[in-house]
């Protein structure tokens, strides 16, 4: 089960009534955050979620609004007496300004490992979590990101009994385990049928709404995109800033076949999101406003 | 008139119910600011005071709970349309700190001036503020600050006939005007009596109780001072880490002679410091817990 949070919906500054966009993810154990603006801690406090567990960050980009928080957070992690490492991924640059930042936060219990992402794409693997980060389109550089939690296949009696795999490990193979017997090498691919469907959510802001959205958004059981502008008029402003209306979000969780999507990073200027959510439904009916703290558990579907 | 809000009474980490401790001023159009915790903008907003009259930042120390909040009150700023120059006071290492932080705020459309105290007490004035920063008693470099609005004394016929000073120049001389009259020089003491009492407000954390801030403090219409900590049993750990219980900010705030006590920069495990009020106020009658937001107007008196 992957629990997910979207701990605020605002976009370039926090309001009172409204967080800043960052999201927190729970998976076995460990916690993986993308994003960390001024109030994030302040966000997961009141969700109530761990600090202590936080093991991975991702950035998106480095404006203000999305890494404001962090020195804040990380000395709240401290607190927590977190001492495992922790794992930064962001854009070129994230250990110049992750390190800039820690000017008020030298000192800190638990090691920070760096991974600067160098490609338009790229895959991580940590703690089960499967990460794509892949480059939009904004200002600065900047990523959006793909979290799957990857499901083997079925244990197919079958292949095991024709592999001639000795019944005695079939329990430690389903569970990964690589064993030696004799001059053999066994594997779970040995004792498993095809890679079943997983848990994916795609998180994508700040950006204009590209084709490569949409190949990595595909077929996200959640898509969190951002959707800065509400209002029809606002299209060439949304061009202008590259951001998103409300409207191309929607196109493209169509577009990506996606199960949901949950709009996000709303401009200061936006009130009452819900009245433009008519038309927004005739494009994706699936989609709906984002609200601080709005969570959900994805659990592994059967198909 | 000095409009005082304190805009937050927590220390350490901002929590969901208490924002971090700070504190603003209003007077005649320019606003001052002291110490910009993660989450101070959102006080600021909540309490509905102007960003762009933010005309001098006052910083205490560089511990991430008082500056954590400027690079976001800074772009706030900037996006509030202010041109005119900031002013910046604050230990040495001020403008090393802030330029760190400046990583996610690089342009700004405004000038920022540093003034770094390099001595144990220094007066400035801007404004219409006398500033009196004084150091204090933390485990780092830290200062407290008096904020005086002066007043003059009243104007003086007597005086003003005396000197033979033409009437049609009173009202100038009065509002401080300097008058060149024939081979004369007529400046304001001329017509005026003794200066009269101002407004006075002190603001002191994080720190223990110092003979200094009694002699700095005297006479301030309000004292808004630390107490980390309510319990009796914690005066070993005030102690330790360089703060003050309630008893001992209640303690200075009597032999100041203060008029008003607002206690603030609670510690996060401090809860219902009204419990603890009673015994505080043995001690010093005009003693209150601040609270976030809390404000007041105070207006010059005639004594």
């Amino acid at each position: 089960m992957l629990d997910v949070c979207l701990l605020g919906t605002g976009g370039m500054m926090p309001l009172p009534y409204r967080k800043l966009t960052a999201l927190m993810t729970r998976f076995n154990g460990s916690n993986l955050l993308i994003d960390c603006g001024e109030g994030t801690q302040v966000a997961i406090r009141e969700k109530g979620w761990s600090f202590h567990d936080i093991d991975v960050i991702c950035f998106t980009h480095f404006h203000a609004d999305h890494i404001s928080g962090l020195p804040g957070t990380l000395l709240t992690m401290g607190n927590a007496e977190r001492t495992r490492p922790l794992l930064m991924i962001g854009p070129k640059g994230l250990e110049r300004v992750v390190n800039a930042l820690r000017v008020i936060a030298p000192e800190l219990p638990f090691p920070i490992e760096f991974h600067e992402l160098s490609h338009r794409e790229e895959t991580i693997r940590v703690n089960g979590y499967r990460i794509h980060a892949f480059r939009v389109q904004h200002n600065v550089t900047c990523y959006g990101y793909s979290l799957e939690i990857e499901r083997q296949g079925r244990f197919d009696v079958d292949r095991a009994r024709e592999a001639e795999i000795p019944q005695k490990y079939w329990s430690r193979l389903q569970k990964g385990e690589v064993i030696e017997d004799g001059d053999r090498t066994l594997t779970a691919d040995m004792v498993l049928g095809p890679p079943r469907r997983g848990i994916k959510v795609t998180y994508c802001t700040d950006t204009r709404p590209t084709q490569r959205i949409e190949d990595c958004a595909r077929g996200s059981d959640l898509f969190v995109c951002e959707g800065m502008y509400a209002e029809k008029d606002k299209e060439a402003k949304a061009r202008q800033y590259k951001h998103m209306t409300f409207a191309e979000a929607a196109r493209l969780a169509a577009a990506a076949g996606v199960s949901e999507l949950w709009l996000t990073h709303f401009s200061p200027s936006l009130s009452h999101g819900e009245n433009y959510m008519r038309d927004v439904k005739k494009i994706f009916p699936r989609a709906s406003l984002g609200t601080d703290g709005r969570s959900v558990e994805l659990d592994f579907i059967d198909e």
